[in-house]
C-alpha cells in the first residue's frame, strides 16, 4: 500500500464505493500508516485471507513482482477481478494470462512515493490506460472501466504493446534521459544549474530499482524511442558542427510547437 | 525592458538604490508599461539621450545584438560602467573589448518573459556570474560585484570562457536535450504524457530565436557538452541492448545522486 494503493483507497472509501477496502502488504507498519489515515479499513500480511472475499484486488508492486501477485490472488480467490498499476504491461499481461486479469496503468505518478503521501483526488482528470486482450471478457472490462471512472479518471483503452510502445516514448525514454543528463553533468558545476537543468533532470531522482525493472520490462521498445531520440539529436549535432542555425531553430521551433501543443 | 531589466529596476526603486533608472527600449508600448509598473521612472527609445548621464547600464536584449549596443553605449556616454545579463560571454566579451565593459549572466530566468513578470526579489539568492578580463579594472568589478550584491544576488566571478564551458553543460545542453527530446516525441502520443514528459520537456517551450542566438553564439562548448551527453547516452544504449540492467541500474543510480545533490 503506497502512493497509488493508497489514494485508491482513500478515494472508495471517500466516495462509499466499496463495502469493504482492505490492505494487504508485508510491511506491518505501512499497513498501520495505511489504516489510521482512513486509506483501507484494515489490513493483513496474508495475501490469501486478505483476498478471499475480494471482488477486486489491485495490485501495486514494482513491476517485476505484479505476475506473480496476480497468480497467487487467483489461486486464493478464484471469482475476483485482478488488476494492477504497473507502468509496463506486455510482459505482465502475458505472464497472468490464465488469470481473470486486466491490466492498468494509471498516467497519476509523482514525484512523492509512500502512503503517506496519497490523496483521494490522486486520479480525478487523469489518465488510466486499461489493456485488455482478446480474450479479455466484456463484463470485467466494463467493470474496470467503470471502477477507474468512479474515480473520476478518464479511461483510454489499449492493447498492452501499444501501451508499451506508446509509454516508452512518453514516460521510459524522459526518464531516461533526465537521468542521462544529470549523470553526464559535472559535479563541480551543480552550483550553477538553473531552473531548466532542474526540470529537465527532475525526474532523475526516482527509484532507481523501480525504473531498473520498468526498463527490463520494456526493452525492445525503449530501445526504439532511444533510437529515434538519437537520430533528431545526431541533426541537432550536425547543424551545430556546420554552424546551420537555421536547421537548429527549425529543430527548435518543432520542439517549441510539441511542448506548446501539451501546456504546462 | 523586459523580464530582467524590469526586476532590476523595480528592485532598485524599491531600495532606493539608484537616484534615477531610465528604461531605453525600442517599443514605446513596453517602455509605458515598465514606467507603469514602476520599474522605471522614466523611458526613451534614444540610447544617446537615455545614457548620457548614466553611471551603469545594463544592456538585456538578446545576446547577438549586446555588444553592438555596448559599443553605442560607450560612444555616448564613456564614463558610464555597461554589463549586460547575456546567456554567453565570451563572444560579447570580446567584441566589447574597447568598451567599459564587464560582463553579467544572471542565473535567474523564468518560462514567463516580459517585464509584466519582473520582480523586485527576482535575484534575491540567486547566483549572478561576472566575467571579468585581465584588463578589467578592480575598482569596475568591485562596483558591479557590489551592484549584483545589493540585489541580494550571490557573485560568482569566472573568466568569460569558463562561464560559457560551464553554461553549455548546466543550461545549454538542458535547452538542447529537451527540444530534442518534445520534437523526437510522435504528435499523436502527446494525450499520454505525464509529470515526468512535462517536466523534462518544460523549456523547449522557450524562445526559439533567442536560443538560436545562445547555441551559435556558444557553439564549440554546446558541441563539447552534447559529445559528453552522448556518450553516456551511449552507455545507457548498450546496457539496455544487452539487457546488462546491472550497468543500466548504475547509470540510474549515477543521475539519481547527482540529482538528489542538488534538490528540488
Amino acid at each position: 500500500v503506497g502512493l497509488l494503493g493508497g489514494s485508491i483507497g482513500l478515494a472508495l472509501r471517500e466516495r462509499g464505493l466499496a463495502r469493504h477496502v482492505i490492505g494487504i502488504g508485508r510491511n506491518p507498519r505501512t499497513l498501520a500508516t495505511a489504516v489510521s489515515l482512513g486509506a483501507v479499513e484494515e489490513s493483513t500480511t496474508d495475501l490469501a485471507v486478505g483476498v478471499a472475499e475480494a471482488e477486486l484486488v489491485i495490485v501495486c508492486t514494482p513491476v517485476e513482482t505484479i505476475a506473480d501477485h496476480v497468480r497467487k490472488i487467483a489461486a486464493a480467490a478464484p471469482t475476483a477481478l485482478i488488476t494492477d498499476v504497473g507502468s509496463t504491461k506486455e510482459q505482465i499481461v502475458a505472464e497472468a494470462a490464465a488469470a481473470r486479469f486486466i491490466g492498468s496503468h494509471p498516467l497519476a505518478g509523482s514525484e512523492k512515493s509512500g502512503v503517506e503521501h496519497a490523496r483521494a483526488d490522486l486520479f480525478a482528470g487523469r489518465i488510466v490506460i486499461v489493456t485488455p486482450t482478446a480474450t479479455s471478457p466484456e463484463d470485467d472490462l466494463a467493470a474496470l472501466t467503470e471502477f477507474w471512472q468512479s474515480l473520476d479518471a478518464r479511461v483510454v483503452t489499449m492493447t498492452p504493446a501499444e501501451h508499451d510502445a506508446a509509454l516508452a516514448h512518453t514516460s521510459h525514454l524522459p526518464h531516461l534521459i533526465a537521468s542521462i543528463l544529470a549523470a553526464a553533468t559535472p559535479e563541480s558545476l551543480l552550483p550553477l544549474v538553473a531552473t531548466g537543468w532542474l526540470d529537465t533532470t527532475r525526474i532523475a531522482a526516482g527509484d532507481v530499482e523501480l525504473w531498473r525493472q520498468i526498463f527490463a520490462a520494456n526493452r525492445d521498445h525503449s530501445l526504439r524511442a532511444l533510437d529515434d531520440f538519437a537520430k533528431v539529436l545526431a541533426q541537432a549535432r550536425a547543424a551545430l558542427e556546420k554552424t546551420d542555425y537555421e536547421a537548429l531553430a527549425a529543430l527548435l521551433a518543432q520542439g517549441k510547437r510539441v511542448r506548446d501543443a501539451v501546456g504546462n
